[in-house]
């Protein structure tokens, strides 16, 4: 191009475009990560299925990378967020159920004796679960976790839930979709309990977050249309449940997975068995001072000597959240 | 800006960024559409949706804009299309299953005796479903759909079935996009019989397609990992079950909605029932000389007097296929 000559329109766009990647990779995309196996493995599969002419690459639109939630995007400890979002419900409704008093497991849980509450296994969390999640419209439900994910505490740290997002996390998602990437949410959590809040967090919007439903239906209420939450199981979005969530809801095979607990074995499984470069990620917790260490032993995320083995042999890669991850949550250092 | 001086990137950026909109609005975006209301109400609705300032403007990740597929994005007579491609299946399949001589709704269907076959009614139409469309792994489906959707051709046109997409959807498709919306359909038909050439003859991924499924089942086959399709029903998207798919699959409300009969009927409201601008507009089949005309009578795609009624009242948008559209079918005048 000569100096001082007008450029044309597609010129200008040319330039303009050109300069956009070197922008953009001029920097350390993943900040938070120290240098190792886990960040090579993430920024060596991004390159080669990016690269126009690399047998490895892969079109845009097949670009389909999937995130198990609790425990990998954001901590799960001491129970799954949404299980302490439902401890909260039942205390907010129980004056409207004086019954609830006298009726387990609501009353050991009102007691506050936890132990007794789960004693009842699935049957007595699925009691609590439909008592506090059906019967109001989607629009209303939305509202109750809008409220609540804007006020409640986490417990331990005193932070928003929100704020117990990965900061790692969030660089690899953002990472991801500068890189040409679809990224979804497939998670055991109930999808309208995620979806007020994962875009303005993850920068990932409703339609691309697939979890566990209830049943709803669609009725006139004071002659305006709602759809009435049913106390109903619809589907389990966890375990063998998240290949067929990934088939109904995207359709399309993942070419990453990320998880961190027995729960994502399959989606893993289901990721591999694709053809062509494929990235299977398993986050670790062992990490007791920043955050928290469990794996085999614990009944919340799971991480069975099983799925340790079976991701030796399948050459999945793990993240070791005590060296991997310079930090863990955003508020750290500020 | 001076003459004959270096711009700099982001100079560059702004002139080139500037000159988009102006190319892109420079020609009519929806050439195949007579002037009239319907054209006039989508260029009204789409300008002041988004237009920055406007009171009913909508930001880009909340512009959602759903389809009815059958009888609105392609034909559907004389039958449904994915009902031509279960026949075609049932006649493939029939050499490995002798049985279906003597056996109804079968046997009917392999004499080619239609009135007789559908005559068992939804229960004898279920059964030939689930014949010819579980059984397989979800990549074996999806070959056989391809393989199909790539060679057979329509009973009266002679066109394959993909060619008989409408013109002017195919503009108005493009038109949303083009203005930031997200277009999806939301379809009774199966899911996996549309999301493998959706992409090609619409320019809507499979994550974008939502219709009527049957259940799957995780298993390994070969020591491999697989998706078995059961001869089980999950979910009918279809009349009130529109909402409900839009719900568990979108997670929000669309603000246009398109359909052609009694079955969009509910999720028109459903989009009319939100805040804001909205669009409904239902493709009414009235030109029996360049496709086909039906309505009230009609098995198929039934438009009803209700649903006419209705549409007056809420002030719904009507597209007259003989007067609001200049062509049909990409193929005519070719």
């Amino acid at each position: 191009m000569k100096p001082n000559r007008k450029l044309t329109f597609i010129e200008f766009l040319a330039v303009a475009l050109a300069f956009i990647p070197t922008v953009s990779l001029a920097q350390d995309p993943l900040p938070s990560w120290n240098e190792g196996a886990a960040k090579n493995n993430i920024m060596e599969f991004v390159g080669k299925v990016t690269q126009e002419g690399s047998p490895d690459f892969v079109p845009v639109a097949e670009r389909i990378a999937t995130f198990d939630n609790d425990g990998t995007l954001w901590a799960e400890q001491p129970v799954y967020f949404q299980l302490l979002f439902t401890l909260d419900r039942v205390k907010a409704l129980a004056p409207q159920h004086p019954e609830w008093k006298d009726k387990e497991p609501f009353a050991s849980l009102l007691k506050g004796d936890m132990k007794s509450t789960l004693a009842g296994g699935a049957k007595a969390l699925a009691e609590i679960v439909m008592a506090t999640h059906a019967g109001m419209t989607t629009d209303e439900f939305e509202r109750i976790v809008r409220d609540w994910i804007a006020t409640a505490k986490h417990p331990k740290t005193g932070r928003l839930y929100t704020e117990m997002a990965y900061q790692p996390m969030l660089e690899l998602l953002a990472y991801l979709r500068a890189s040409g990437f679809k990224t979804f949410i497939v998670s055991g959590g109930g999808v309208e309990f995620m979806r007020p809040w994962t875009e303005k967090v993850y920068g990932i919007p409703p339609e691309q977050v697939v979890g566990s439903t209830i049943k709803t239906k669609f009725e006139s209420r004071e002659g305006k249309p709602v759809l009435v939450r049913l106390p109903e199981l619809d589907f389990i979005d966890d375990k063998a449940g998240k290949p067929v969530g990934i088939n109904s809801h995207i359709g399309r095979r993942p070419i990453a997975a990320f998880g961190n607990s027995d729960g994502d074995r399959e989606m893993l499984e289901w990721t591999q068995a694709g053809g062509g470069a494929r990235l299977m990620i398993l986050v670790h917790h062992d990490d007791a001072g920043r955050e928290w260490a469990y794996g085999a032993e614990s009944k919340i995320g799971t991480f069975s000597d099983a799925l340790m083995a079976e991701m030796k042999k399948n050459g999945w890669t793990v993240i070791s959240m005590k060296n991997d991850w310079k930090v863990i949550f955003p508020f750290e250092g500020k």
